[in-house]
This record gives structure tokens, sequence and C-alpha cells, in this order.
């Protein structure tokens, strides 16, 4: 078993680095507290004798050895980027619980016959640059590098420039490196282990997702002197567009979802008839014709909807990811070590999109998820039991063993 | 008649200063860019014979003596400020069409009895700090001083640190003017007068309105594995009152207007349910009833659409003002003028809140309107002819010399 107590404290120790402002954290990709939280795992890495690789997305794979020297490494890991109001567990539980499983192994002198690598994925939130889990992407070749260099945040900076910028550019040459497999523990983001009493969810498969970028132009006038008849409201478009996102997502129920998160609304003035909108559309299913029935229907219904008010409205995917299927085997190691270590488990869908889902692309990977408080995340609210942090690093740990083989 | 190309001329050397990013302006109140243009027409003032007041507000008072030592002035001005994405006419027309009329006057060796005084008035759009008509509002004892200098910009920044920063606190008390009669000259912001075929527009009214600020509150949490009955999405919250505001104001047609301009949306981010949205309604209308009952409506029913979606919701007036009807001895001025000119005329209600509206509860105050192309105001690409400046012009002309006596 793992030590719950130092596990809890390095993550509490993580979460100083790029406080939020109502308990949680902003340590979003590519920020100068990204750099901080980067260097202080390194630190803590180091000290447990491990070694760093670092590729040219900046992920941070850190190295214990195994005993044979031609045996492909076990992967395992995370990421420690946030939300701009994030939580403390998002990512970084999965993190710091690979390290932790690297501390227990020194404490009890353990060596295993694969190395062991534990790593830290960039930018897999996506909400400084979309799409989300960008360098596991490239990563398992779903994206060009030089495409995800280009990818800018709101004031226009660029990937590449800010990766330079906090100094993580490294040597090596993104998804070279083949895995035997790879484990990622993460907090499930939702509330259905907690409502079923479990202590561990054994991810079978992913929701798939679509990230629909939605531009609708109208005409900037007068609030107060332009008559309702000639007015082109791009606001009122959105609005009728959002109601159109959430029929679609309660059309689908119980396997779908739907919403928009983010918007800009031009030029956003309290007199100012908004003359265009630009809002990202958010759609998943596991079931991938759902998830595209959803897409189309969205997509042959906007143009209607915009024509009605004198609008235009374009519509374009910046995001997207099918439904996964995890490796059997490695779901089965999961699986197993619940069972062997007596937590109770259930199957589960992961409703959110991890690096697991792109490194399951070109390795055999699996997810290991705990719960979290009222299924809440994407909030600084968001909380785990030291119980629950235990639970899944340990089942980790086990799952990660039976890969790396004593 | 006044000097069509001069006015041309100043216009377009005015908004030489704050340009925008198509075309128009981007001199928002209180910036640097507001400073600049108040200094130009400053120097043209004076080099037209006139001296300087300013009051604590910012507003500028430039005189041309009477030849009556105790005569009340006619005040005639309008505002330079503009929206973040203005036009060069809204506002800058009334105050250079004023400088205008002077310039008239001076050329034609003709001295008035009673002073005029052109006018600038202080933070009109509202844009940067609510509410619109800020200055003239104060002068008008709607408003408090040191209300009016508490009011913040998005940035927290205060109507009084950025009137110092930028210089312009003046020594005389605000609203301690006494006025024989005040005009303003501004273009329509609406289609009907081009619709109509008139050069001006008699305005014998004002539309009245309430900006109404409302909080909606759910809560953040994953667009992916948060499952639909549990969503509290307060961006959905918001979609359906923009619904609600679109209907209440098409139920009252042709007498009312509705709309929403501002919205900030948090966090926005693509993946995170909008856990608060907080943004600002303008509804108007020429009769007080109405407007009263859109903003009851609206306040009556937005209390049940945050329930079915679990939101909790509240709305705060942050601007208000009351339907206007204008003096009638000024209307009159105003419709004589365009009759002795042969201009082309018809009443009209101005649809947008002006400074007049404000001035009228202390003063005798009227308003002439010119046509603009599409009636497309609040957006850079507003235009207006040379011929509609003019007759504009001409008409203050003649208004404001029939008050002031020659
Ligand atoms: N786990 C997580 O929140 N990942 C970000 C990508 C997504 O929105 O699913
Ligand atoms: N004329 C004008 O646009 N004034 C700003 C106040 C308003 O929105 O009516």
């Amino acid at each position: 078993r793992i030590d719950a107590d130092r596990l809890w404290d390095a993550l509490m120790e993580m979460a100083k680095i790029g406080p939020g402002v109502a308990g949680g954290n902003n340590r979003q990709s590519l920020t100068d507290a990204d750099n901080e939280g980067r260097k202080l795992f390194q630190a803590w890495c180091e000290a447990a004798g491990m070694s760093m690789g670092v590729d040219a997305m900046g992920n941070m794979f850190m190295t214990r050895p195994g005993t044979d020297p031609d045996a492909l490494p076990v992967y395992v890991g995370s990421h420690l980027d946030t939300q701009p109001t994030g939580g403390k567990y998002d990512g970084v539980l999965g993190v710091l619980g690979a390290l932790e499983l690297v501390r227990t192994l020194n404490d009890l002198n353990i060596r295993t016959k694969r190395p062991i690598v534990v790593t830290n994925w960039t930018n897999e939130e996506g909400t400084r640059f979309a799409p989300a889990m960008l360098a596991s992407g490239v990563f398992a070749g779903v994206h060009d590098l030089d495409w995800a260099y280009e990818r800018k945040d709101a004031e226009g900076r660029t990937v590449g420039d800010e990766l330079k910028r906090i100094g993580w550019v490294g040597e090596e040459e993104v998804g070279a490196r083949k895995m035997h497999a790879m484990f990622e523990l993460h907090i499930e983001q939702g509330p259905i282990l907690e409502a079923e009493g479990k202590d561990i969810g054994v991810v079978t498969h992913g929701q798939g997702l679509w990230w629909l970028e939605v531009t609708v132009t109208g005409k900037e006038s007068h609030t107060g002197s332009t008559p309702m008849p000639m007015r082109r409201n791009a606001g009122l478009g959105m609005a009728r567009m959002t109601e159109l996102v959430h029929e679609i997502a309660m059309k689908h129920q119980p396997r779908a979802v739907g919403a928009i998160g983010h918007c800009d609304v031009h030029p956003n003035s309290r007199n100012v008839i908004p003359g265009k909108v630009v809002f990202t559309v958010d759609f998943r299913s596991p079931d991938r014709e759902t998830l595209d029935a959803m897409k189309a229907e969205f997509e042959a219904r906007v143009p209607g909807i915009a024509e009605d008010l004198g609008l235009t409205a374009t519509v374009e995917a910046v995001g997207h990811f099918d439904p996964v299927t995890f490796d059997e085997t490695c779901v089965k190691a999961v699986r197993n070590a619940a069972e062997k270590l007596g937590y109770s488990h259930m199957d589960i869908i992961s409703g959110a999109g991890h690096d697991a889902c792109w490194v399951n692309k070109v390795a055999p990977t699996a997810m290991i998820m705990c719960p979290c408080v009222d299924g809440l995340s994407h909030n600084e609210a968001e909380e785990i039991t030291r119980e629950w942090a235990q639970a899944g690093a340990d089942v980790l740990l086990h799952a990660v063993l039976e890969a790396a083989e004593i």
C-alpha cells in the first residue's frame, strides 16, 4: 500500500503553486505557474532517483530504471495543468499518485523488470489552448507538432512560443518512445462512483467528443434606436443555439451531454446589439453514432436559426476524439488490483477526455478512477477524501506492478 | 448658413483621435484619447474666441460672450466620447456643429444678446462606465457627484480616478450654471428619417430606459462528466432570459425595444459549464407604462426560468430614465428654423438617450436630428452625408439664434 499521508502532503504542496481565488488552482498550461509546478515535480522525482527526459512538446518523462535493460517501460501519469478555476486533484492526483507509487517501491526496495516512467503531459485541459489533451495527441500521432505549436490563446500567444518562454522545449522527438503499457489514475469528475458507494472505477471506455466553434454574424447597432424588425442580433442567435444544444443532448439521454462553456460577444457593450458572437459547443457520447448524430443535427439546424434572425453562422470543428475502448489486459490488471486489495469497484465510462484516451491509440492503456465529492470538477471546490486518494493510488501501484513485473 | 466643408473637415480631424479598427472610432470616456480629443476641441474653441469653464465632472463649457451681461446663456452641444466600436458622428456632430455655428457667427460678425456656450458632456456613452449620460445626469441633479465618481469600468478603475488621471477635474460645481435654453444636434441612430426622406427630425420626445443587470448563478462543473440532470448551467439560463427579453419587446410593438448587449460568462472555458453569468438588459419605450410593464414582466418571469434550471438569479436596475417631453418653445424654435431654411422635416421620438434628456429637467431643451445611413450607429461604419450635416447645423444655428436673440 502507498503512504496516503505522503501523497496528500504532495497534493497540498503542489496546490500552493498557481492558487485560485476560492481554494482551488489556476495553473494553466504554459504559464509561469505551470513552470513552477513542473520544477517542483522534477525535484521530487529526481530526489526519488528518477532521471528526466523531455520531448519537444514539453511532456515530462521521469524514469525509474528496471532490471531488464531490454524491456519496454510501463508509463504512468496524467497532467499538472489546471482549469482557470480548477481543483487540486484533476490531473494532479494521477501524476503525484504515480510519484507516490515510486516512492513506495523505493521504501520497500522493490525493483521491477520493466522501467517505470512517471509522466506529466502538457496542456491537457485545453482551456488556454484548444484542443484539450494536445501534447498526448501529438505523442499519439493525432496532431502534427507544427500544428500544435501554432495553437493560440485568447491573447494570440502560441503554444510554441510559450513553451519556449517557460523553458520546456525538450530534445526528444514527440512520440518516439515505445510503451509496454500506460496507466492513468484520475478523479471521476462525475457523480456516479460516489452515488454507487464504490471506491474504484475500472474505466472500460471513454466518451467521444466534438468541439464546434460557432461564429454568428449579425450587425452592431444601437439598442435604443434600432426598431425590432431591423435588428440582426447575434446574441439572440446564440441564445437559440444554446437552447438547441440542450435540446439535442436531452433527446439522446442518458448517453449524451451537450453545453456551451465559452463565448465571446462583440462588442459587448450595454447599448450595442451584438454584431458577432463566437462560442464553442461541447457534445459528448460514448456512442460514436450518437456523437456524430448530435453534431449533424446541430449543423443542420443552425442555418435556419440564423436565417430567421437575418444572421449568418459558420460551424467549425476545433476538437474531436472518438469514443475509446481501453485495452482488455490493462483493464483486467486494474480490476484484479482492486479485487486483491479489497476495494469496492465498478466498471465505468469516462465522461471526460484524458491523455490515456490518446495514448490508447499507440499503447495498451487503462484508467483508474476514484470518486470526487458531489461529482464536482472544473470548479475550485473540487474535493476528494484521503481514503479515495489512497484507494486509487493503491490500485494504481498494483496494476503497474502487474504490468511491470517484479 | 454654416460652412459645411469646414464642419466636415473638423469632423474628419477629430476622427483621427482614437481611431477604431474599421474606419470608426474608439475614443471611450476618460481614456488618453478622450483627453486628446478634449484638447483639440479646446484649442479650436479658444481660437474662435471662446473661454473655457470646466466643472468637477469634466464637463467643458466654452463661452462666446453676449451683448447683455445679465442675460442667461443659450447652451448648445453634445459629447465627444465614443463607443468602443463607435462612429465618427454620434455626439461629435453635436459638439462640432455647435463650434461651427460660433465660427459662422464670427465670420458674419453677428453678436447675440445672450452668451452662447458650446458644451462637451463627459461620459455620455456609458459603455466604459455605466450609466450613460453620467455627467449631464449629475448636472441635472439626478446623480450625486460622489456616486458618479465611484462608477467603475471593467478593470475596476473609477470615474473619479480616471478624470483626475487625464487632468479634467474642473473647479466649477456641477450643475451651478443656469441656462436660458439648451439645444443638441445628434444623428438619429435609427432608420426613420432616411426612410421618410426627411432632412431634419424635430425631436419632441425621448424614449425612457431601464438597464437591468442580471446575475445568474449555477454551478461550475465538467461539461463531459456531469450528467444532464445534475447540471446547473447559468449559460442556459441566460439563453432563456435573452429569449424572454425578445419576447417581451415584441409583445409591445412598435412602441418598445429590448436586447442584451453585454454579458460576462464565468469561467468562460470550453469544458466548464458556466457557473455564473452577468448580463445587462436594455428595455426602452416612449411610454412610461410600457417601459415599466416590460421591466415588471421580466422581473416576474426570471425566477421561474432560474428555478427550472436549478439556478438563482438577481436583477438590479443599473440605469434608468423616464420618457422625456422636450420644451415646447425650444421645439418650436427648431421647427421654425427648418421651415424657414426650407429643409424637409418631421416630428420624431429619440430612440436613444441623450444629454439633452437630462438637461431638459433643469432647463428648456430641444433636440435636432439628422439622418444616418441605414439607421446604423454604435458601429464603426456609421455614416452621414455632408448635406445632412449641413442641414442639421443650419437648423441648429437658427434655433440657437432665435433663443439667443440678436
Ligand atoms: N479530464 C479533463 O477534464 N480533461 C479535459 C478534456 C475534457 O474536456 O474532457
Ligand atoms: N445616443 C446614445 O447612444 N447615447 C447613449 C445612451 C443610450 O444608450 O441611449
